[in-house]
């Protein structure tokens, strides 16, 4: 069986492993407050251009999401995102047992448009039942999004003009970020990103490390106390420096952006396979998740040798299913799957 | 200024405020355990024909909405509703403040059918990441509907025969109840509905009473420490006898459905000369809540006299607007209403 | 039975009452923005000299509890309290339901210390681990205690005094204020007082209202957007008048410290009564609660005519009881008891 | 700086990281349901003698803690637990944040006693409002306890009888559960706490392992989804071998008791030097964490060469510090720091 179901499918990148061997027998503080963590956080802050961001490590996503999202809300306030959004829809009511509402707006190609936010918060305003209706307290975007597509720096920009004309603060979910950064189709430097939103996360479990994900608080008004919700949301791991050393394995020397390249090149290998075999896409195929739309016959056939995902029954046959390619995939297996395409 | 813009814009039956009258030198003990409770408890439970009910007396909708459900469901299961249901949108995230979420689908003419909410449940177990997902834990839905729409019988049933098949509660907010009971084109008993879900509560508030809700607890699995659930939900009146009072007055000699009838007969009065005047609505204008379709101009021109809820703006200067009567409507006043429309 | 056993045994003052039959047929608007809840606001922030005050009504006091304490705090705080604290032990869990810890200090009387409040915080702040620890977001005093105890002057403005150089704010929880304040042994004003905290709130429930307790803001920082907190937590009332037209009344021509001095002065004789036969108290008998040690024979003789509360087993055969009296309480009732003592 | 400040100052033992290596180009599923996790927990179903129990993996102990608890109770429901338990003092309010109360006891010697617990629950439903109380819903007790002391196997036995006397679970928090066994103060065999409680779990990231635990659930009525609460409650690691992997690692020929007694070894050693030199203990000493009282003067003195934590400031420049040995503790280490003693 060969693995595209997802980018999680490997371990890590050896580097890191290396790092854990020579690190095994030191002796640090835990709770991320030793010096691997430090440095990690100088490779990060350097990386976006933003030594004045505050970076935390938190082990995964769903919890890096829900962390950041009940810091900045108030108990009466919901957090503003795409229906297809992963908080809204893969993380078993987190956000909702933390507290908060989900204020779900249809998505287009899995994004959200500031029109789009701009109209709805406006309109809470303008009800006069507004204080019976949650209220706008946070927006959450992924970059690259649950549909493998990507916001463009204008849509980026005017998210967060919306977002910064209504004081509410812009959090953008990077589970993926290294592989919407080393998308060809992507206009967004990682300097602008860090430019373009109050917080977000570097992921690091899909890209490159075994597990571990990046928290970088760029509006100081979300600084203060960030560690007690790390504490209370159990993301204080005891030997934190596991989260510091991959960290810096990652960052070093540009390892980070190398890997996502290699994610992206083996995906682009597969949309090109894809594309002459005449496969249509569900969603814009731009990042390392593809959603090509099979037959039943097709997908049945590929299930035997290949794993992936079934997103969705278009019915009358057709199957949107779900590729993904990592930093980890070679390229004879996307040359055995494009031929068993 | 005459109101039209809800049920809650008088006080109470004239009945009320004599019982409270009469007892307010009476020493009872506190917290629904006195004897007016008691009584109120038993002439619900005859009115209903279950005399193995339990009834709880809670202060208002939102509340009683929330404790149901948080008794009922485990941490990582939500609450399937209509979209326009009442805890999707105007209890401020109060169930998600309890940790919950709404699994809202999309209304037809303010309800959900069967088929939607049998195909949701199958759907969710059929997810190979269902344990990612938030998992259907009970099924809310009101009577009469938030669009002043009516469950037939044989939507109800066909919806408790899914409920059942599927081994989850069937939630009924009754806040208008009275209302939907005593509308011509229902056709549903209430010794019916009771036989048709495992919890409903039946409103006060909004039919004849100064405040108050009457849970009533169907299925015995859902019983044991309710009580615990009401204090902690804020609904443990320390003067509970002022539910008990007020409940025993609504349902002494059927005044409850004598006071719903009278609200009917004003709304249908009030639908006839809509309809003579030639106006749409956008929901079928079936009980109390009625959403005629106006011109900007007309909208403007009423608002002097009347008040009532501007509901949708649909574009093109037309504006669905919301008319409600009640217990208390004089027929003068919608004999003006008409004239003026 | 003649019932000393809480402070909510009958209805209400009637000319309570007589405004519910005046006001019943108007029409107003809903959820307290009527014009009887205007002139409440306006009689209490009179009242308390404090004409900046947001005044807002709520049902209950654990409602109001919750609401306050939820209002302020983020989510990794909680609310210092004695552990005699109603919050802390008779809300089954209110506060933690909402998501937030009791920290509770051992009582004195019922009371806690500023020197207490202020090593609690300072000892957090000093702890390496402090992170992992809840904070401390607010401080919760009952004025009187559950003890039926009284802060003096002194104690509360010392106090307030810590809470401001903590930069936390200070919460009175005023269910039985009137009482407190008609004490002969009482030091307060009601304009000190509300000079002395952030927020209070203003039991009506157990002094002369049917229900409802009124929170003053007095503080700007925790004034925004409270109504969505009021909401969120089933403290909008449809009805909203019925709370105006209560403390309308209670607030009309000084009835509220009438009626409280009343039930002082039958606090006052039964204390006399029970000091001249000998009796001892548990906690100093100041308010219009009291907590006589009786022995086994002499509290089950009496439960035969009188109802009461079992408060404490002091063991060998003495055991704490709760007499309680209020604005309602008959003289010729308190000698009734005093009597059988 | 030779660090005695935690048993997590150190990586895992390297038979861990030889696994990862060997198996970091394997193509697994995620979220636990690959062949190492599968195989982890056969190793520990055999290890405690109990093949019907579920074992599940999580990242950290406060996660696990909250996990499991809140997956036992109902909204009313609080977790009876001594004052000293990690869950009521070090969590940042993680079990109040799921909305639950931690019911405190006070601690002698770290533990409670069964005839606390009993009594307290007797208590509970003695009180006739004990409606308005949170309601134990399940006995949290820590094995060793957070004071590094035991639980005999009477006094677990006793525990676990009085919990089934009241119908309501014991869940043993191990985090330092290998410690405990080692222990020769230990009567207790992990086949018989596997027969005295209805859910512990196993602590990896104290003894060996980078991070992870191992949540054993033994009565069949808390097996039903835990996998949800697992989600929602952030610990389906996407990477859910390297959980896997470290169990296996750990429970393979005996690795998690050879390390655990080497840990004791070391306490052991450090217990004799410091009752040579005369040190007392705060609490008694019996595993790896070690409780010795020093004067101001020593524990400065110690500071410029040592790590430890400061525990407690007895007054009279008296202070208890906290040493602690793990399985990667240096004999040449605990010389080193007996003569600076």
């Amino acid at each position: 069986m060969i693995r595209f179901d997802s980018d999680y499918t490997e371990g890590c990148i050896p580097e890191i492993l290396q790092a854990l061997n020579n690190t095994n027998d030191e002796q640090t503080i835990g709770y991320m407050e030793d010096p691997h963590c430090a440095n990690a956080r100088r490779l990060i802050q350097k990386w976006i251009g933003r030594e004045d961001a505050d970076v935390h490590f938190m082990v995964g996503g769903t919890q890096a999401n829900v962390t950041v999202i009940a810091s900045v809300l108030k108990h009466y306030q919901g957090a503003v995102c795409a229906d297809s959004g992963h908080i809204n829809v893969h993380e078993t009511g987190a956000l909702e047992a933390a507290g908060h509402k989900c204020l779900a707006l249809p998505n287009s190609n899995g994004k959200i448009s500031a029109a789009q936010v701009d109209q709805f918060i406006v309109n809470h305003y303008n009800d006069a039942a507004h204080e019976h209706i949650v209220q706008p307290g946070i927006v959450y975007i992924s970059f690259p999004t649950e549909s493998g597509t990507l916001y463009s720096k204008k849509e980026l920009s005017d998210l967060y003009a919306v977002c910064q004309k209504h004081d509410i603060p812009l959090f953008i979910d990077g589970a993926r970020l290294g592989y919407g950064l080393a998308s060809s189709h992507n206009d967004v430097t990682i300097e602008e990103l860090a430019r373009m939103c109050d917080i977000f996360y570097i992921g690091g479990t899909k890209v490159g490390a075994m597990f571990g994900e990046a928290i970088v608080i760029l509006n100081d008004r979300y600084k203060k106390d960030f560690r007690y919700h790390i504490k209370q949301r159990f993301g204080m791991l005891a030997k934190g420096r596991m989260l510091g050393i991959q960290f810096e394995e990652l960052f070093r020397d540009g390892k980070y952006m190398e890997i996502s390249r290699h994610a992206i090149a083996m995906g682009d290998r597969l949309i090109k396979g894809l594309q002459e075999k005449g496969y249509e896409f569900r969603y814009t195929a731009e990042t390392n998740q593809l959603f090509p739309i099979l037959t039943e016959e097709k997908m049945q056939e590929l299930s035997g040798e290949f794993a992936f995902s079934h997103w969705e029954d278009l019915g009358g046959g057709r199957h949107v299913i779900r590729f993904v390619t990592s930093f980890m995939t070679k390229e004879e297996n996307v040359d055995k799957l494009i031929a068993a395409l």
